[in-house]
C-alpha cells in the first residue's frame, strides 16, 4: 500500500501529470478475456474468447449488435459495456429516424468516447471499466475501432484487447498486411488463429469463442454455434472447400428496440447456440 | 485491518483494476441463505432455503412472484432484493399495458442489471447486496437467470446461490443434462434433492424450504405447503406415484397492484403455508 | 479505538459483505425499552415498558395509533419512530380515500421497511434508529408484524424487542402455541406477564407499562389506566372474572388530521392517564 | 481527545447504537442558563434565568410569545431557539387561517419536535443546540412540554433545564403534588422559588429573571419587571396579600406579523423593562 | 496543532456543545479596528477606528447608512459585512415599499440574526466573520443593537466590539448612566473619547475616526471631516461652545438603489472627506 | 509542511479568526508581474509590467477596457481575471441598457468585491486569484479602486500590486502630493517611473510595459506602442515638449459584446503593438 | 509522499499562492506527443507528432478543423482536447448561424481559456489536461494562439508544445523572424524542420507527422499523406521546385454537423491517408 495519495480520486492530477483511476479503470480491459477484430477492404470480423462462470452457465457474451451496419466485442466488466453498448443503439436509432440514414460509424465511436471523458471529469463517478472494439460498415468503407476507459479510440487494421492479447496482436502483427485482400472465409480464420493465440492451454471450439462479421452487403451477424463450428473444422483440416460456406442466421429483427432493451436476441437458447449472458470479467 | 484504500468508495479503481466494494457487496449474497433454479424445455423451478429468525416468526420469504410468467428466487439483503422485485413488477405491468404481451424474461433480466450497473458508479449510493434467480417462460421457452450484484446478469441450465451453495451446485452439475426432459415433477424432486444438499444438518421440511414454478401452459407459482410436504415426502418415498400430483393454489391475484407493493400475496397467513415475511439475511 | 475503516459510512460494504452501519442501528433498537405483541385468531395484543424520564414527566408514549385497523408498539429512537408513524398515518389515510377501503397490514409494513431499505442505501442519510411492531386487522385477519432499522419485516405469531426483552421472549416461547384460541382477556394477560418479565426489578403498573388491542369488530384502542391497571390487578388475583371486563375509551377520533399530525390524542392529560409524549431511550 | 471516530457525524451511529451528535448537541442545552415550567389545573408559569453579557447591555430575552395561547422559554443556543420560535409562530397563524381555531398546543409541540428529528438525519446540518419548555392552553386545558435537539418532546407537571437546573429540579419534584390546585399567584411564586434555587450566588430580581403565564382566560403574558418586583418581594416577605395582584401589561400585539418577525414587541426599552434581545448561552 | 477534531466543520458539535467554529468566526469580530455605539433618550451615535491600509489609500469605510432611520458601524471581515448591509438595505426598501413605513430597527436586527443562523447550520458555508453595531431610530426611540456571527443579537445602552474595545468598554461603563441625558453633541464627544482609549498610542484626528449620528428628527448621517474635526478640537478644549454646531452634510440620496448597491455615497472622494472604502481588518 | 488543519478550506476559520485559504489567494496577486495606478484631478493612469513567457510569444495583456469611462490593470491568475473583467463589461452594458447612462465607477468596484466575497464563503468553490486596479471617471470625477480577493476594495491615490511593486509603492508614495495638479502627460511619466522602479534589472520599453489613461473628455484607452515607446524617450530625456503629445488610437468598438467576450480589440496583431494575450503570472 | 496538503484539490490554494492541481494538469500537456505551429503574414501552418499506440493501428490524430477559417493541433490527453475541440466548433456555428459571418480567431480563443478556466474553481471537477495551439485567420489576419490548462492563452508568432518541444522552439526561436515573409510552401518547409527537430530519433515521413495550413483564400485544410510526403522529399532535397506545389484534397464538408460529431473528416479511411483517431498519449 505505498502507493500515492493522487491515485483514489478521477479528479485528481498526479504532479506528474497522470490520472491514475484512469489508468487504473484501463488495466480492468486487460483483466477480461480477449476481443479481437481485424479488417479486409469489404468485411470486418470480431471475434471473442467465451469464458464460461460454470459448467451449468452458457458462456459469457461478448459480441454485441449495435445496428445492421455495427456491432462491438468487449473486455473488461461487461456491465459497464452494456450501459455504453445501450447508448449506441439509442444514437443510432436516433440517427436513422433523424435523417434516414445509417449513423456513421467513426461518429458513433466519437459519441462513445466523449460519453467515456465526462466520467474522467466528475468526483462522483468513476470511468468506465470496459474497452470495446466497434466493427462497422459505412459509405465510406469497413472500420475498425476502439473504444478505450480514457475517453479515447483508435481506428487499427487489425487489434486485440484483454487478457492474454498479446499472443494474439503478434499473430495479427505478422499477418495483417494481406487482410486488406482476404475473402471473408478467410477473415474468419485469421480471426479463429488469433484467437487460438490467446487460448493457450484451452482448445478452440464454438463453446469457447464467438465470431461475429459486418461487411458490404451484410449485415451485423453472430456466427451460430453451428457454422462457427464448420469454420473451425475446416481451420483445422486448414482446407477452405464450399463445405464451409455461410450459413448465418441473422439474428431476429427485434421490431421494436425499447430504452433499455441492449439483449439483442433475448430469445436465443443457451444450450444450442452457446451465446449465453455476459459476465463480470475480472 | 490491513487492508487497502482502494475498497471503501464504490467509485475508487484499485490499482489492478477492480472494484472492491463491488467485490463486497458479491460477498453479501454468499452470505444469505441458499436458493436453487433448475430448467427442463418446458418448466423452470425454484427453490429456497428458508431460515426462520426465531421460533416465534414464520420463515423467511426467499421466492416472490414477478408478473404470471416470472418469478424470483433470492439470497443476500432481502431489503435490497424487494426493492428490484418492486421495479421488475412495475416493468412487467408497463409493458403489458404498451405492448399487450408480456414482458419477455431476457429483457427484463438486462433492466434490472442495468439498475444495478448504475449503483456502481455513483458515489453516494451502493451496490446493491442481493443476487437473483429469475425464472421466466417467454416465446423462446423457459429461462433461468442470476442478477449480480455488479450489475452482471448469466444464463443457467441450473444454478445455486447463497451461503452452502456449492454442495447444491455439486449435485445440479452431476444431473443438470438429464434436467432437459424431466416432467415438472421430477424437476420439483430435483430442486429438493439439491436443497436438501445445501441443508446439511437440518431435516429437509415444508418449514426450512419453499418451491416454485412456472412452465409452458402453466402461470408462476409458488407451491403451499401442503403440496411441498406432498413433494418431500414423495421424496423420501423415492416414489413418483399419483398422489404427488401438485395441487397448486395460486396466489390470489391483486387486480390492482400499486407502486409500492411488493408483498405478493400479503394476506397469506403465518401458520399455515409457512411463507414468513423476508429477513436481513446475513 | 481498533475497529474498522468500514464501520462509518452507510453506503460501505465490508470485506465481509455487511453494512455495519446498518447493524449498528439495529443495536440501537436493542437500547430502547422493551415493546411487546402477540396475536390470537381474532386479535393482537400490543404492550410497551413504559420509561419515564423523570417524577415530574408523564411516562414515555410508545404506543401509536395509525388507523382503525392498525397501531404500532416502537421501541429505539422515538423521534425516528415518529416519522415513520406519520408516514404510515397518511399511506392509510390515501388509501382510504383512493379505495375507499383500509389499507391491507402487509402492504403497509412492506412500504415502511422500502422506506427504511432507502435510509440505507444514500451516503447523506442514516437507517432509522427505531424497530417497529405493527399490529393490524384486515380481511386475512390480525397479523403482527416487525420493522427493522435494516429495512427488512417479519411476519410473527408473538415477539418482544428492545432492552432486557429476551425473558419476554422466552415466555413468549414457552407460550406461544396456545394464543391462538385466546380470548382478547386472556392475551392482555399473556402481554402482561411477558412485559413482567422484562420489567425485573420493578413492579407491574399502570404507570409503567401501556397496552394497546385490536381485533375483529373492535377498532385499535390503547387502554386507558384504570383498564389497565385493572387488568393488572386480576393477574395478580389470578383471576379471570367479569369485574376485568374491559372498558375502552377510544382515543377522540381527530376528524382533520394533518400532514404533521402524528401525536393521536393531543388532548389526553398526563396525570389520570398516564400517555406522555415520547422519549428518547437510548 | 481519545474519543472515537462515530462522534463528529450526525449520521453516523457508533457500535453502540448511540448518536454522538445528538448527545453532544444536548450538552448545549445544559450549558444555557436555565429554564422552568410549571402548571396548576388552570395556568402554566415560565421563568428563566437572565444573564446580562455586559453591565451595558440588557439581559437576554428567554421567554418568547408564540400566539395568544403558547409561549415559550429556552436554553442553550438562542439563535437555534429562535429559528424554531419563528417556524411555531408561523404554524400557529396558518393554524388560525385555515381552520379558524388556536393550534393544539401537543400538535405544534410534534411539529417542533418533527423539524429538529431532521436535523438528525442529514449529513450537512446539525442538530438544534437548544431545548424548549413550551407553555399552552388548549381545549383540553393547559400543557406544558419540553422540546429536546434529538427530536423527542416530553409533556411535565414541572420542569426544569439549562446550567445549574438540578436544584431547581430537586425544588419542583418535592413540591409539584401541589401545584395542580395553586391560584396563578402561588404558581408564580413557586416559579420564583424554583429560579431562586438554580441561582445559587446570586440575588434573586426583577433584573436577573423573567417570568410568563398564560393560563385559562389569560392571554400568554411575559410579566414586566414591576409585576415581577412585586412577585419577589412578596415572596421574600412571605405574603400573598392583594398588593401582589398582578397587573400585567399585554406586550402589543403586532397587527402584521410578517416572516421573520420573531422579536415579539420589538419596541419594548432596555432600561426599564429589563426585556433585552438574546445571547448565545453556552 | 493539539486542537480537536470538533473544530474544523461547522456542523460539528464537541462533547461540551460547543460550536467551534462559530467561536472562532467570533474571534475574527475582535481581529477588526473598534468599533462603538452609545445612546441617548433621542440619539444614538456609532463611532470607528479608521485604519488606513497604505499612506496611498483612503482609510476604511467602517460606517454605512442602511435607511434614513438605521445605519451600521462593523468590526471584522468588512466584505461579510457588506453582504449584510446590502441585506438590510435591501429589507428597509421593501418594507418601506410594502407598508409605507420604516421597518422597525428591532426587527431588521432580527432578521439579519437569522440570516447568520443560517450560516452556522450548513456544512458548505461557513459563519460571518463580522460584528454589527446597529443604530436605529423608529417608533419607540432609538436604538443601538449588536449582530454576532453566532445569530445572536443583543441590545444596549452603549458598546464596543473591535480590537482593543475593552479600553472603550471601560469608559462607557463607567459613564453610560449619564448618557441618557445627553445632548446630541455631548454623546459625539462621549464617543470620541471612547474612541480614543481604544487608539492608544495614536492621535485623534478626523482621518483616524468616524462618527454617525441618527435621533429624533434627524436622519442618519455620517460626519464630514471638518464637522468631526470641530468635535475633535472641541474635544480638546474641553469647550462645548456654538462654534463646534454641527453641518452635517447628508449623504447624497441615490434615487435608485440595486439590488448590489452597498457603496452608499459612492461619489465622494477620497482626499477630502476621508471616507475611503472598506479594508479587510484581520 | 508543519502548517495546521485550518488552512485547506476556505469555509474553515482558524482559532485566531483567519481564513488562511483567503490569504493564500491574496498570495497569488503578489506573485503575478505589478500592476500601477495613479491618478490626477483630471486623470487616471494604469500601468503595467509585460511579462514575456517567450520570445515567440507577445508580451501578457494586463490592462483591459471594461466600458469607455473604466479600466482595469490586473496582477495574479490573470484567467480568473478574465472572469471578472467579462462580469465587468456586462454590468456596465446592462447599467447603460436600463438606465442611459454609464455606471458610476465605485458601485461597479462594489459589485466585483461582493462577486469575490461569494467564493470566500462556499466549500466547493476557491478565492479568485487576482488583484484589480480599476480605473474610472464619473460625474464624481476620476477614481483608482483596488479589489482584493477577500472581497474588499480600496480607493487609492496612486497604488501598485504585484511582484516587487514595494518599489513603485515607494516612488508613489514620495511623489503622490504633487499627482492631483498634474497634467495627463507628467501623469504617464510618473507611472513609468513607478514602473521603472519595479523592474529593477530590466530596461524599460514599450515592450515590457503597458499604459493606459482615462480622463475627462477622455474615453478609456491603451497607449499603442509607439506612443508609450516616445513617452519613454522622453523619460529618458527629460523632457515634456510637443512631440510626445499622444496620438491614442482607440480600440476599435467591438459593436455587438457577446457574453463570453473579453478579450476587447481580438484583431490587434502581435508584432506591431506588442498586445499578447494573458498569462498565467505566478 | 513527501508531498504536501495543497496539492490534491484544484480549489485549494497553497501558502505560496499556487494551485498546485493547475500546474499538474499543465504538465501533462508536456507529457503529449510535440505540436508546432507558425505564422506568416499570410498564413498559419500547425504541425503534429503523431505516435502510433501500435503497428495496427493508425497514427494518433492531432489536428482537427474547427471551421473553415479555425483548426487546431493538440498535446496531452486527447479525450480533454476532444470535449474542447466540439465546444469550439458549435461555437463558431452558432456565430456564424446569428452573425451570419465567421467567430474572430480571438474571441473563439477567449472563450475556450473561460472553459478552461471554470474546470480550476469547482471541486468536484479538474483541470483540462490538454494544451491547444490554435491557428485562424480572420478580418485581422492569420493569428496563432495556445490555450493551457489554468484557462490562460497566449499569442505567438511560432511556438511548440508537448515533449521535447524544447528542440523545436529552439529552431523556431533562431528563425521566426524571417516567417512573416514566407510562402506557403516555406512555412510549411519551416515546421517540418521543427517537427524535425523534436523527433530526434526518428525519420520524419508522411507516417509520423502531420501538417495543417490556413491561410488568406484557403481555408484550413489537413495535408493528405501525399502531399505531405512531397514536401517531406523536397525539405531533403533542399528544393523548392514546382513538384511540390501542393495539392490538398480538402475534407469532405459534413453538411449537417451534430451536437458530438468532433470526428471532422470520418470516413478517412487508415491505410492511406494516415489519419487516425486520437490516443491518450501521457
Amino acid at each position: 500500500m505505498f502507493r500515492n495519495q493522487y491515485d483514489t480520486d478521477v479528479t485528481t492530477w498526479s504532479p506528474a501529470g497522470r490520472l491514475h483511476q484512469v489508468e487504473y479503470a484501463m488495466e480492468a480491459v486487460k483483466q477480461g478475456s480477449a476481443a479481437i477484430g481485424l479488417r479486409s477492404k469489404t468485411h470486418v470480423v470480431l471475434a471473442a474468447v467465451n469464458k464460461a462462470s460454470s459448467e451449468l452457465s452458457s458462456h459469457q457474451k461478448k459480441l454485441f449488435k449495435i445496428d445492421n451496419h455495427i456491432g462491438i466485442a468487449m473486455a473488461g466488466l461487461t456491465a459497464d459495456g452494456r450501459v455504453l453498448s445501450r447508448y449506441m443503439r439509442s444514437e443510432c436509432i436516433n440517427h436513422k429516424f433523424v435523417y434516414e440514414s445509417p449513423l456513421p460509424v467513426g461518429r458513433l465511436v466519437v459519441q462513445v468516447a466523449d460519453k467515456a471523458q465526462v466520467c474522467t471529469q466528475r468526483s462522483w463517478k468513476r470511468p468506465y471499466g470496459v474497452g470495446l472494439l466497434v466493427a462497422g460498415l459505412d459509405e465510406t468503407g469497413p472500420h475498425l475501432y476502439q473504444n478505450c476507459p480514457s475517453g479515447n479510440y483508435f481506428e487499427f487494421h487489425a487489434f486485440a484487447i484483454g487478457s492474454r492479447s498479446q499472443a494474439a496482436k503478434t499473430y495479427l502483427e505478422r499477418k495483417f498486411e494481406s487482410f486488406m485482400d482476404c475473402s471473408k472465409e478467410e477473415l474468419v480464420r485469421h480471426a479463429l488463429h488469433a484467437v487460438k493465440e490467446s487460448l493457450q492451454e484451452e482448445e478452440l471450439s464454438s463453446a469457447n469463442c464467438g465470431v461475429a462479421i459486418v461487411g458490404v452487403g451484410e449485415p451485423f451477424v453472430i456466427l451460430d454455434s453451428k457454422t462457427l463450428q464448420a469454420y473451425i473444422e475446416s481451420l483445422e483440416g486448414a482446407k477452405d472447400d464450399q463445405a464451409t460456406k455461410i450459413e448465418v442466421e441473422e439474428e431476429r429483427n427485434p421490431a421494436v428496440i425499447e430504452r433499455q432493451d441492449v439483449s439483442g436476441g433475448g430469445g436465443v437458447g443457451v444450450g444450442a447456440e452457446g451465446e449465453g449472458p455476459s459476465d463480470m470479467e475480472t
